[in-house]
């Protein structure tokens, strides 16, 4: 009697590495369904489909993500103003768990045991990937070459990968491979490894692939309006050309296409990975950077002072989490239903030029803002009476005249 | 035999509001020290000077705060890259309780009981400059005019105050008011009220002061080096030409000169007041927006991780007491004994390019970088061993397997 | 023509203040609505009743809002495990917006456009009162008697007070008045100021009113379950006799009798005023005390533990926000969100004891718990390998690694 | 020529755990140096010293940690009101860097390139000493047995190690072993494992091994007062004998008796491990407990405000950290650079009484009170004007009313 095959769900981008890693675990005896995620990364899944079966796929699955990306995960996000370490906007670490969840779909639709990916044993990729493996489906199990020690023993550098690919006739793409690798998606694009790894090192230009480089964008600015409804984007204007869009895929990729255009949203740091070391990336991220400006500021004429300030101490936070991995997580649940709660009502439109990288607010109305005509009105119930700041201040200052008193009692000051 | 006349210290800006009040309050018999803090206005302090003693004063104090506001109040606002509502940088919130201070001093050195400033009720200003004052010295007297039921009810408005100036011989500056309102110092120069309170209206380019217009700014980017010891900046190097600066206000200066030559650090926000309302402002703040870039830049790789990210947490609630005018407070003391220790060995240096409004980060090195050479040495003693992420994720994915065991139990699942 | 009597709805307790502020403000020309609200505090509300329509009130209401309090106010606080400066359960804080609403109710019910209450200028309840007030409709007018000039210049003690009462024919209550002050509602009684002002001396005894001192308690421990199901008691069961409870406002007063007959629940303290003084109260807590401390018991094995970890961190914001007077207030509602969410299977029963002032948890069981047998149930597939801890801690280390790495470059160590 | 034998230090109890893993490594080819940290723990050092040499330690080592755990872990912990997820006074994870530490300078001191501790793969114990030796030295190589596959194959249970130590002359304690594990030390002991596991089935009385049962504490309470400097006890009077001790080691020791006496610091909890499953522990902590208590009462007098609101959203980070073994880390730097700050002129006096379990704060003074006599003395100075309130209030109004004025606008209200 013929043993059951285990089957085997693997994320395959159709590169070197999963290509490899296919046929290795066809090899090995595994039964592997490759899955392509497509979350607007520039490739021809045709072709990727047509070498994920040649290599030896049983199957292969191309998902078409583009637009839950946007709604699910990159616009909960701007409402969050999410930010990781101050300038990463996550680009890699919100497509990760989404790509996750259509793969655990898969492996449940066809019975398959196992999942497996590409990502290095050294990066956040990994921790991504399998933390939101788990966390959607407990009983899953996970096979991760690059920390397997058999696989590991055998690719020890890429050199026995092409040999690898070579010999199991798998085509390497002629063009020279870049020096660095490369992460893309609708989102952004990241640029690390290799050549950029030295952070006392800039990078090259030409390295940039969404955005145009600030010496060859337009000399003219372009101003458009981004509206928003409770916190999310629903609608942009070109004002110069009148383009318009409401759909929110279609909205999210034109202010990529302008955004790049302009040079916005490129970003060169040194950042910490979750497994405690740092690494250096550069990004390329224009539509998104476009909107959590806007949203910033459609937030200063709508939100609440208090609500801001609890909510922006919780930002780090938040952003802690998606960059680790924890998107299917009970404290991301936590924090997603205050933040929802705080974008009832941030509504309106905010005008803003695009210039040489810069995205510059112009002006902003907004139907719920705390500062309009309306309140206005307040003025005439007793609005605002300047005699009552000293009652304010008074009050205020009560406990810093005590401490100021003991301070002189003890022979101390401030900042001794 | 005479009463001793109550003595009152004003901080005096030259202009007309507080040549009224000075006048007013030597009119209801008081004794009025003059007070003018230069914190880098552009002001002839001369004139100034020789304006109050016409005026009334019976002695006048032009107090040179320039090199302290860089180094006990700008520079530690960099060090914690201090942000209000995540774009205002506080130019006037650092800058009023030094003004404060030094009117508190010389209120002791001349035995004055009093101390009075020309903030309106509405402001921030008023609550920064008293809290200050009460803080420093919980005895001293305040008299606030614009708080003041007498004087309100004599001062209406602008109008009353150019009659009583009029009358009494106080000149106004001839040249047309401004439509808005300005407040100037070493940091930044802002611009609110007035014609600026509506958030839907642009502003007019020519409203820019300290920074030139985007427009305008050279065509060529220009790069320099910024170092940094402990978190404080040592050392500015200019690459195009050679200019160096070491001491801290010489390059504070420069720095705001080429950040504003090149348009650097212009922002338009509404924010929220501490009296409870949003107000607009622009801010002009082109030297410490390169320090603050720099800054986070150097930490990136000489800070530690978890460090960072409890750092951060804490910014907005640091932001939020200097913007409330709990400077001289122990709050304020018990986040800077934290972010001082955090800064020990944020040393290193920052190449950046100045262009059409961008600060570009080029790269940075460090000889506390947690990212170099030396940790590389690291890979001799064990290192980073890619098996070891398996155990890393596996045992970090337990509870979230348990929570989702627990959620299936209850026919429940994430973001429900 | 008659003028139409501007109306008013006062807050009134019978008391000595609120009878004297009623006459008061019907001398001045107000037509005054009394409005007491039933919270549980041990009153004749018939008495009062009567006592307020001989004092001149237009009319009475009286508002039973028992089973509100425990249900929107109490149970809410529980659910977030709130505590002011870790000791104060907030028994006065969380009653005072129940109390407010239902005046606003009133005040709108009748046309009033005036509302008034007889907290002093020096506490936190008129600013609970007001904040709330105003919350809930920012067109209402407030009178309060104690920060009134001309109210404050006719009663400058107790004594003018009394005269007040003797000369209108109110009748002032025989029994010796306390020689501090008490606010009791179903929650709590507090005691403060008068002799009980002095933090250096001890509270008396006799002062405890619902609560039997610890030398007069049960030498024998009384056994009790207290169910939960989303975070909310739900019954609760005396194992001793018998005795269950389920309906919301019966079980609550269940735990207050049996609390209290335990001495559960004292706390004497000094705290910290939102109006910037410190002042020393004494409070009794029986119920509440009990709920608080099963609640978190039940959260131990039915709370994840990073949802866990970031609620106990904004905790105290909330307790600051319920004491300070915010519960109508967006921040409120922010907290609110994330809060509920995390009380989603936050089920189960604790079995507890009740002896001598103690609250001694024995143990628990939760159908949500997460550390229950179908999660043993994990080791089938995979569960805890011991080995993992290995990669769990190496990885940990790195940044550790790196960090002592630049200490001993530098010459530094830990905590120098 | 002879080879050089592997040097490994191990963390050794005298237990049987221990001294097989001491002879396994000693099979293995390692020189072992048996290490003892007397953190308190009630044993005889002397037969553990023998055991250790008989077992085939070559070098013993007894550190006596004690005083050190109480100046520079316990009471550090205790300046910062530590506690883990509301109850834990993590006892064991405060000892277990300390233990660590010396570990790391004997190894130092020897020449000894391995250490090793014994304790298992599932808990927090194996991360706390892992984290410590790689923090202090990270060149340290760490055995740990029970994550060593081949120790792992060899001891599957504790038969397994009993026939080990029989085979190799190792003396097994004849005393019944309990069915459950115990850590002690000065600052408490905890039950948990085995038959604690359960979280549904209470303990019996009789683990109790420090604290005395409720039900046989005296029936009287005893009166004692603890005096604080900076934030740390510096002396402890008994009131009703007199008995006084100032130096920290017998003053907390002396905590501990007299708490035990009464009864004082029993827990039973289910807590959440860092490597991600739940435990159930029961805590005896009896001084500490005590300590915690009048810390709090102190700074209720002695420590400002927002300070305080500050501190305390820190607190459960701290915790975590001390709990998860990041003792030795910059972010626990940070933080004590902080709390430090926060216990300047945390001076005072606590009076407080034991009884039943109960630690019962009576009343307090203390020269840097907030409220005290010279700061009633600010009313002199203008001091507390109610008639201040009403701005207060107010201003503290103004946003809430624009608030409900959009909820109006939209239709909604708070907590929809």
């Amino acid at each position: 009697m013929k043993t059951m095959k285990k089957k085997i769900v693997l994320a395959y981008s159709g590169g070197l590495d999963t290509s490899v890693i296919l046929k290795w675990l066809v090899e090995k005896g595994y039964e592997v369904i490759a899955y392509c995620a497509d979350i607007g990364q520039q490739d021809d899944f045709e072709k990727i489909k047509a070498k994920a079966l040649k290599t030896g796929a049983s199957k292969v699955y191309v998902s078409d993500l583009k637009k839950e990306f946007v709604t699910d995960y990159i616009f909960p996000a701007i409402k969050a103003n999410a930010i990781y370490e101050g300038r990463y906007m996550m680009g890699t670490s919100l497509a990760r768990p989404l790509t996750a969840k259509k793969q655990i779909e898969i492996a449940k639709q066809e019975g398959a045991e196992y999942v497996s990916h590409g990502a290095t044993g050294k990066g956040n990729d990994q921790v991504r990937f399998e933390l939101s493996y788990y966390a959607l489906n407990p009983s899953i199990k996970v096979f991760a070459p690059w920390k397997d020690p058999e696989f590991l023993s055998e690719f020890s550098g890429r050199t026995d990968m092409l040999n690898y690919a070579e010999k199991h006739g798998i085509d390497v793409v002629q063009s020279a491979e870049k020096p660095y690798s490369e992460d893309e998606n609708l989102m952004h694009i990241s640029h690390e490894a290799g050549i950029l790894e030295d952070p006392s090192l800039p990078y090259k230009k030409d390295i940039l692939k969404h955005c145009v480089h600030l010496d060859k964008t337009p000399d003219k600015e372009e101003n458009i309006e981004v509206h928003f409804k409770d916190g999310i984007p629903v609608k942009v204007i070109n004002k110069e050309d009148g383009t318009q869009h409401t759909e929110s895929l279609a909205l999210f990729m034109y202010l990529n296409k302008i955004g790049a255009k302009h040079g916005v949203g490129v970003v060169d740091m040194v950042e910490n990975r979750f497994v405690g070391i740092k690494s250096r990336g550069i990004y390329e991220t224009p539509g998104a950077t476009i909107l959590r400006a806007a949203h910033m500021d459609i937030e200063g004429v709508a939100m609440d002072r208090e609500v801001m300030k609890i909510r922006d101490m919780l930002i780090p936070k938040f952003a802690e989490y998606v960059y680790n991995g924890f998107w299917f997580a009970p404290e991301m649940d936590f924090l997603l239903a205050a933040i929802d709660k705080s974008q009832e009502m941030i509504d309106g439109v905010v005008h803003l030029s695009l210039y040489k990288g810069n995205v510059i607010i112009n002006s902003r109305e907004s139907p719920s803002s705390l500062y309009d005509q309306d309140l206005s009105s307040m003025d005439i119930e007793g609005g605002f009476d300047q005699t009552d700041s000293k009652g304010f201040i008074k009050i205020n200052a009560i406990r810093l005249k005590a401490h100021k008193a003991i301070l002189n009692k003890f022979n101390k000051d401030y900042f001794d």
